[in-house]
């Protein structure tokens, strides 16, 4: 079952998307705001579009891959009158709240909305790393399930077309805290001329294998359990923090990344929790609504 | 060969590494400063001391694992006439330099230091995931070698005892910040109702798989190749972290953790490199001496 599909925006991303389908064997159909980026799909036989209305004047799903939230309103605004029945597939990258407007836009006009939420770079779309996240029409995603399954692992958040973008954001703030810790070990050994390699050697098993702890904090932190046996004291952290903080002074390396984590633990035991559990930064950090 | 060992320093660490060399069937002289934790051990046949002087009498190794750098001084000073000629292996938590200042403080003693950084909880001392990282003499490691491999990975760091307590931190700083990461996303979709432990079913294999990410920015660190080939520049890093900060916001998380690395990749981008790779985060940490 090959529908035509279309492709808005041919980015490194969108061009991604749109040659594994290409590649699949299915029909599609291209748009790109600076027409220079359709070329070589085009060679290689995907139907170029000149403008938004003509890429979506056929009947099969649209796959919006563009720079911004507005940048999907400026692309979909204007062609709204074909869009009624249809189904629109938003791979942009948009806040929870964005893509909450977006499928509420999409279903005051009859669209049928899909939201993604991509845990990848584009060299790695089609290979076995890749995953999405996908939240909005249960249709959408069951039905289109054999196109998204071309680009990575595919998985189902929800009706609410937020929640895809807020996992997404939530795993990507551990992340890039994550990367930033790292520099801040390679810093402190990179001062005694540690070669950041040599480093990453050590680092990389042993992040992987304190990923293994994630689990145990968030027990504690669903059952509110912070003052429950066998968990590494607030205090216990402080010391260390402290500790790490004074030897990363001693090496003249930038302490920024490593003060917020040190100021939440040290804020917690002012409150009177130094005996309780270090899971307790997660209090410090949800939200009060 | 079983050597009397004395084991200075009796907290949950002490006690741990104590017990695994009594189980091997090593002779072992105690102390500790609170006579009542020497109590179990002596029970199952551990010599106890009753003053630091007595316990290291003999001619064995000295293994101190006491509360912090003060300490270790407070106990050995008054006993470095029976020091002289002698091995100390010392697992307390030092910052490199107290370690260095350790180790030259032995060296005019006539004392051979080995420096020690345990990255383990006391429950994992002789367990498969115990590692402890080893810096000073390396006649001491590799003569004690079967004592250390009791308690967990026994790793060597050449002769500058300050290298192991270095690492240590080193990792402990990557270890924290991704820990409080974590924490931030688990905020994130809390506000939303999602338990902590379904987002570490997610995170957990999605951070242990980044970690492989670490290795590449290491070698861009080391090669100071920010302008090459295939990097994820900081102007998309920035867009990432902003779309990040502004859903955070948006679900009343605090954006604490998040706003260094963010204000780092800013700094760099105002500094000119924005079409540069994330990896110079690292330019912003590092030494500048």
């Amino acid at each position: 079952m090959n529908t035509r599909t279309t492709f808005l925006g041919l980015g490194a991303m969108g061009t991604a998307l749109a040659a594994a389908a290409l590649d699949a064997g299915h029909s599609i159909t291209i748009w790109n705001r600076t027409p220079h980026r359709s070329q070589a799909l085009g060679e290689s036989g995907a139907t170029v579009a000149d403008t938004v209305k003509e890429a979506v004047a056929g009947d099969g799903v649209i796959v919006a891959c563009l720079f911004d939230h507005r940048s999907v309103h400026d692309v979909l605004d204007p062609a709204t009158a074909g869009l009624s029945g249809r189904t629109v597939i938003n791979l942009t990258t948009t806040t929870p709240k964005q893509a909450r407007e977006l499928a509420l836009w999409a279903a005051e006009r009859g669209i049928t909305y899909l939201d993604g939420a991509i845990m990848a770079v584009p060299q790695m779309i089609g290979s076995p790393g890749s995953a999405i996240l996908y939240s909005g029409s249960a249709t959408a995603f069951e039905e289109h399930r054999a196109l998204l399954d071309l680009w990575g692992e595919s998985s189902y958040f929800g009706s609410d077309a937020g929640m895809a973008s807020l996992y997404d954001m939530a795993l990507l703030a551990g992340m890039y805290t994550m990367f930033a810790g790292f520099m801040h070990g390679a810093a402190m050994v990179g001062s005694e001329g540690v070669s950041a390699t040599e480093f990453a050697t050590w680092a990389t098993p042993f992040l992987a294998a304190m990923t293994g702890g994630l689990a145990g904090f968030a027990a504690v932190i669903d059952a509110k359990d912070y003052a429950g046996e066998g968990q590494q004291s607030l205090e216990f952290t402080e010391t260390a923090l402290a500790a790490l903080t004074r030897a990363s002074i001693d090496q003249s390396v930038n302490v920024e990344v490593l003060k917020p984590v040190h100021d939440i633990v040290r804020r917690q035991i002012a409150a009177g929790f130094g005996k309780q559990g270090t899971a307790r930064i997660f209090e410090d950090l949800r939200s009060t609504r």
